[in-house]
C-alpha cells in the first residue's frame, strides 16, 4: 500500500485543466509525498506523453486520475438555450462563438490500453466508479486503485468494486464536485463529517480533500482518520503548476467561492467572477457538453489574462495558498501538521 | 478564560426549541464540559427559572445563549403566500391553522436586564454581533462574551467588538445558520475552512461547531486549532436532552440533512422529511415570522409523533449520535478525541 510508504502523508490533487504538470507531479513525489497526473482533457497519447516526462524527473511512486464520464441524459432545449445565452452575452465580448455542444469520454479505452501495457502505481477515478472487473485487471497489473466519492452511499459502492481506497472529496474542494451524479446535493457533505461518516463504515484506507491548504487542516484529518490529504489548490501557486497568472492573482485575494455549472455543465468551486455570477442560475447539468462550449471562450479569456472570463477553480481556503516551490509546500504541510498535532496533545 | 479551565474541551451546543434543558446543561458542565442554555423562544423569565434550575444542579461554570434579532426587510407578498400555501397544504391535515405571522426580538431587552442583576459565567450571541457597548456591559460583570460566527467578515467583526471567543459555526451544523443576515450562502464554510481563515487571521479563542458527533471530529477540530468543540446533535439522544421521541427515531437513521427556511423562515439544517420537501423551495426569509407561522402546526405533529410534520434539525453526522446519558458522552468524545491524536501522531 503506498499510503503507508510516503514520507509524509501528502497527496497532490490531480488538477485537471492547466495546473496539472508532470514537473509538479515529479516535484511532489520526490519530496516524499505522492505526486498526480491529470488526465482529464487529455488525449491517451498526451496522458503517455506526461508519464514518460513524470517518469523521467523522478523515480519514486505517482498516480494518475482518470475522468469516468458517461453520457447523461441531457435537457436539450435548456443546453441549446445556454449555448445561444452564451452567443449573446460573451461571443462579441472575447470575438469568439461558443462550440457546438458534444459529449466525449476522455478517451476513456485508450487510456486503459496506456495503463495496462505500462501499468502506473497508482490510478484514481473521478465522476464515478469503474466495474469490479475493471478495478481487479488495474490491480493484477499492481497498480492500487483508489475511487473519489462524496457520499457514504457513494463509498459503499467504491469498496464494494473493490476499491484499495478512498479519496473523499468534501463540499469545500475546489474545481468539479466527483459525485458520481451531477446532482443537486442537498447535503454537501464536508470532508470532515464524510471522514467521520465513511470511517466508521468502510474499512479501507482514506484519503482526505476540499479545502486542505495548511499543516492544520492536514493535522484536522489525520486526527479524524484520514491516511493522507489530498491537496490541491495550496499547490496552485508553486512555479512548476501550470496555473493560468491571472488565476494565480486571484487565488491571493479573499474573493469568495461558489459551486457552479457555468463553465463545464458540472457544479465544481471556483472563484466568483464575473462569467460566474451571470451564467450560474442559467446552466444546466451537461457535461462535459458546455466545457467543450465555453472552450474557446476561456481560451480567450486565459490568453488576455482575463480572470473574469475563464474558470477559476478553489478551494474554500484558497486565500491560505503559499508561492513557494511544491517540495517546500510538501515539507511544510507535513511539518505543520506533527507541530498541530502535538500541540492539540498538550 | 473559562475554555482554558475546563477539564474536557467539549461545550454543549444550545439547542433552542426543545433539547435545551437544564439537567441536560448541568451534566455536561460537571462532567467537566460547558454547559449551555439556549435562551431562544424562551421568555426571559423562562431564562431566568433555567438559570435557578441549572444552578440547583450544579457549581460548575456554564453558559447562556441569546439570539440577536433585527427586524429584517421582509417579502410581505411572499410571506403572505407562503401562510396560504401551509393553510392550503397543512391545515387539514394537522387540524390547526397556521398562526398570523410576526416580528419578536426574543424578549431581549429583558433578558440582559436578568443577564445584569445575575450574571452568568458566559453569554453567547447567535444570529448577530450585539454592540461593543454591550458585550463591554457584561464584561464588566465578569461574563465572558462569545459570538457565533459563519465567515471571516464575521469573525473580524465580532473581534473588533471585543468579543472573548468566537463560535466558528461551519457549514454541516444542525439547526439555524448563525449568520448575521439569513442571506443564500454561496460559499457555506465548513467548519474547518473556518477554522483555518479565522485562524490566521483574528487573535482570539475558537470553539469549533457544526457536523462534530465523535472523539474523532473533537480530535481534528483541535488539531486545527480551536480551544474547544462544541457539540449539538451528538447530545440529542441523550435522555437528559428534551428531544421529541420522532426526532430521537429519525436522528438513528441515514436519513440525508439538507438546509431549509420551511419550517422558520431562516435557513437552518434539519433531516429531510416531508415537510421539508414539500415548502423548502417555497419559503421566503422571514424570520421569525415564519417560526410563528408554523408554530401550531408543528406543536401537532409532535405531539402526534408525526416526523414529517415539524423540525427535526440535525448535524451532516447525526447517524453518530448515542442514546448515553450526557455526562457519558462528555467523557467519551474527550477520551477518543485523545487517542486519535495520539494515533495521528504515530
Amino acid at each position: 500500500m503506498i499510503l503507508r510508504e510516503l514520507r509524509h502523508p501528502i497527496v497532490l490533487a490531480p488538477l485537471a485543466g492547466g495546473p496539472s504538470t508532470p514537473a509538479l507531479a515529479a516535484a511532489v513525489s520526490d519530496a516524499g509525498g505522492l505526486g498526480f497526473l491529470a488526465s482529464g482533457y487529455r488525449s491517451a497519447d498526451q496522458m503517455s506523453a506526461d508519464i514518460r516526462a513524470l517518469r523521467a524527473q523522478t523515480r519514486a511512486p505517482f498516480g494518475v486520475n482518470l475522468f469516468v464520464l458517461s453520457s447523461p441524459d441531457v435537457d436539450k432545449p435548456a443546453l441549446r438555450a445556454y449555448v445561444e445565452r452564451l452567443r449573446a452575452a460573451e461571443a462579441a465580448r472575447y470575438e469568439t462563438d461558443p462550440a457546438e455542444p458534444r459529449f466525449e469520454d476522455d478517451d476513456w479505452d485508450a487510456k486503459l490500453v496506456v495503463l495496462r501495457d505500462d501499468p502506473v502505481p497508482v490510478v484514481s477515478f473521478t465522476f464515478g466508479c469503474p466495474a469490479p472487473e475493471l478495478i481487479a485487471s488495474l490491480q493484477a497489473l499492481d497498480a492500487e486503485v483508489w475511487v473519489t466519492v462524496t457520499s457514504l452511499a457513494e463509498a459503499r459502492i467504491a469498496s464494494d468494486a473493490g476499491a484499495d481506497a478512498l479519496v473523499l472529496q468534501g463540499i469545500e474542494a475546489g474545481g468539479h464536485r466527483a459525485a458520481f451524479a451531477d446532482q443537486d446535493d442537498a447535503e454537501g457533505l464536508s470532508v470532515l463529517a464524510l471522514l467521520r461518516l465513511v470511517a466508521g463504515a468502510v474499512d479501507l484506507p482514506l484519503v482526505a480533500a476540499g479545502g486542505i491548504a495548511d499543516g492544520g487542516a492536514v493535522a484536522a484529518v489525520l486526527a479524524a482518520g484520514a491516511s493522507a490529504a489530498q491537496v490541491g489548490t495550496a499547490f496552485l501557486l508553486a512555479p512548476e503548476a501550470g496555473t493560468n497568472p491571472a488565476h494565480r492573482a486571484a487565488l491571493a485575494t479573499e474573493t469568495p467561492t461558489a459551486l457552479t455549472r457555468a463553465f463545464t455543465g458540472r457544479l465544481a468551486r471556483g472563484l466568483e467572477n464575473r462569467f460566474l455570477l451571470e451564467h450560474s442560475e442559467a446552466a444546466p447539468s451537461a457535461y462535459p457538453h458546455i466545457h467543450h462550449v465555453t472552450a474557446p471562450i476561456r481560451a480567450t479569456a486565459r490568453a488576455r489574462g482575463d480572470a473574469d472570463g475563464f474558470n477559476l477553480w478553489a478551494g474554500q481556503t484558497h486565500q491560505l495558498a503559499k508561492e513557494l516551490p511544491a517540495a517546500e509546500i510538501v515539507s511544510a504541510l507535513a511539518a505543520d501538521a506533527r507541530a498541530a498535532l502535538e500541540r492539540a496533545l498538550r
